[in-house]
């Protein structure tokens, strides 16, 4: 059940996907890192340009690119673009520690940056891009490989309620969440989707709302706080959500308010699964405990669109993400198979089929 | 226990309330009812008048005024502004069913219309205005009792989680669950208030967060989905709100997300308050189930401060409320004194108390 990783040539992660109704969301284009800017999605589908490891950081600090597996292509794309560059190996080295610091949370970062490090301390620059190619290509792989397995536990016409993006925009295409109710879809299942809008930056209502329409799949944007009255009402049959880190016991760090719909899932008996790579998973993280949860800027709930909302004086705390512990976690699906509880176990096979 | 309800002359109700941090939420002057509008809020305190029935019931409908014991009182009056002005009994009764008719959920708008229409059969538009008046002055006093009540159950420094607005704006003043907070800041108790910004019209953000900061009590604005993370980290001490409708059975209708909170609440152990007047209490509506849950347009979703965060085809569902089963409810807080379960039986021994 292991991943084939097809060596990529320079490029081909963006050509792979031009029938795809979204378009790559992390490309390289003749030395350019090309960025959808997702700050301006529903709108307008607009690109960003990188040129600079400076330029890099700030899309990922900004939100110009979101998601575990999209952090870890472009964490490897921001270390070709310095090695491209580079007159020292100190200032590679320097360039992807500045890369790592942007997002503490997000494990695939640092994996997609270590990676393409590694692959430039062997190589050189070619080789860097060649990694960061191969990662591309393989997170396209791997999601096409989850919503394969997770379609399997989806019933036809499930109501799929999801948080946040854990689609193609969080990736580099195809999407975790969004990938086992694509590949739902494209398997003939009709799967209808609640999508929780997902403040305060409101990925579920503006980016998993959008890539839904594109594909033709029934969505319909609820506010967060209104999961619990449709899971008690009977109509929510199984949650799925990504993941930004998986610690070695099956604990799941994700967007803020996937833990409270653990709990509520687990209230109502509704199944609670979560999609993610196998590079999301972090073994030397033992537990959730261990996991640093990232605050960002309040103004993220201060303001909507631009606009303040809450009171000048009045403080507020914008925890970005929270931790659901393993117990609530029905499932893990990866792209080498299916992980259940006791994951301790179920974890190492999988995480170790993918590297061999 | 029952509560003393003075006989107010006209315009009472809204003097009294003059040294008051918070102005009148609503109030009679020179024979029209003024408003505070409270979609200009935080930004601006601003008021409506009305001086004609279709004002108030568009008032009611685009919530420049909201929550239920403020809807009582509006209700109230405005049968006494249709009364004023009327022709016939036929007239004032038409127009106490448009005003009932606006918000379907709210039992105290039927309350206070019906109330007042009484009153006008009995003793003409003067003793509906009396009667209106008898009610919001009735409402600050039954608010102040019941944060006496309510501070009995609140720690010193008692970190305080609330949703939407339960506070002075959601009645003629003074406020319910914000009522209990006040009162415990009164006392010395110094509580510290986590506000759910309450997507999508966002209450708590807008108006519990400015209303905290007028009266200089320590508040914090969270996305709504964070309060599953604050819970599970030990940093929630107790849970309070208001309602909207509260059955015979102690079942609890209040904004969509309170039942997501009681339902976490209960999963970390923390008690779960409900705070509202007893008029609030339905005893004619047996359970949750004979609520009629109001839906509300979808605009409020798809848009944010005038501004679309879902794209132009996706369907959105606003439900305005939920219902709390009282499994999960610790305790109602009236007026009257503390209800717990069996709530079929301590309901209605309080109702009775308050209107004897």
């Amino acid at each position: 059940m292991s991943v084939v990783r097809r060596s990529a040539s320079t490029g081909d992660a963006g050509r792979r996907t031009t029938s795809d109704p979204i378009p790559p969301t992390i490309e390289w284009r003749r030395g350019r890192i090309r960025l959808i800017d997702q700050r301006a999605l529903p709108a307008r589908l607009t690109f960003v340009e990188c040129t600079t490891v400076g330029q890099v950081c700030e899309a990922i600090r900004s939100m110009v690119v979101r998601g575990a597996p999209a952090l870890g292509a472009t964490g490897a794309y921001g270390v070709a673009l310095a090695a491209a560059g580079a007159r020292s190996d100190t200032a590679v080295r320097a360039a992807a520690d500045r890369i790592v610091a942007t997002r503490p949370t997000a494990v695939n970062l640092r994996w997609g940056v270590d990676r393409a490090l590694e692959a430039y301390v062997r190589g050189g620059a070619e080789a860097a891009l060649e990694e960061a190619d191969r990662i591309a290509l393989a997170d396209v792989e791997a999601n096409v490989a989850i919503g394969r397995y997770g379609a399997e536990l989806l019933s036809d016409g499930a109501r799929v309620m999801t948080h946040c993006n854990a689609g193609a925009l969080a990736c580099v295409g195809y999407g975790t969440a969004l990938g086992v109710i694509r590949a739902a879809a494209e398997a003939g299942k009709r799967p209808r989707v609640w999508v929780g809008e997902t403040r305060p930056v409101l990925q579920g209502a503006r980016l998993t709302a959008w890539e839904l329409d594109r594909l033709g799949i029934d969505a319909t944007v609820v506010a967060d706080s209104m999961a619990a009255s449709l899971m008690r009402s009977g109509e929510v049959d199984v949650v799925v959500v990504g993941a930004d880190r998986i610690a070695a016991n099956g604990d799941v760090a994700n967007k803020i308010g996937t833990y409270g719909l653990a709990v509520l899932a687990a209230h109502h008996g509704v199944p609670f699964v979560v999609a993610a790579p196998t590079s999301t998973v972090d073994l030397s993280t033992p537990d959730g405990a261990h996991i640093e949860v990232e605050e960002r800027d309040g103004d993220e709930v201060r303001r909507v669109v631009g606009v303040r909302i809450v009171p000048t004086r009045v403080a507020v705390l914008n925890r970005a993400f929270d931790v659901t512990p393993a117990g609530l976690v029905g499932a893990i699906v990866t792209e080498c198979g299916v992980a259940r509880s006791p994951y301790v176990e179920s974890l190492e096979r999988l995480v170790g089929d993918a590297v061999t």
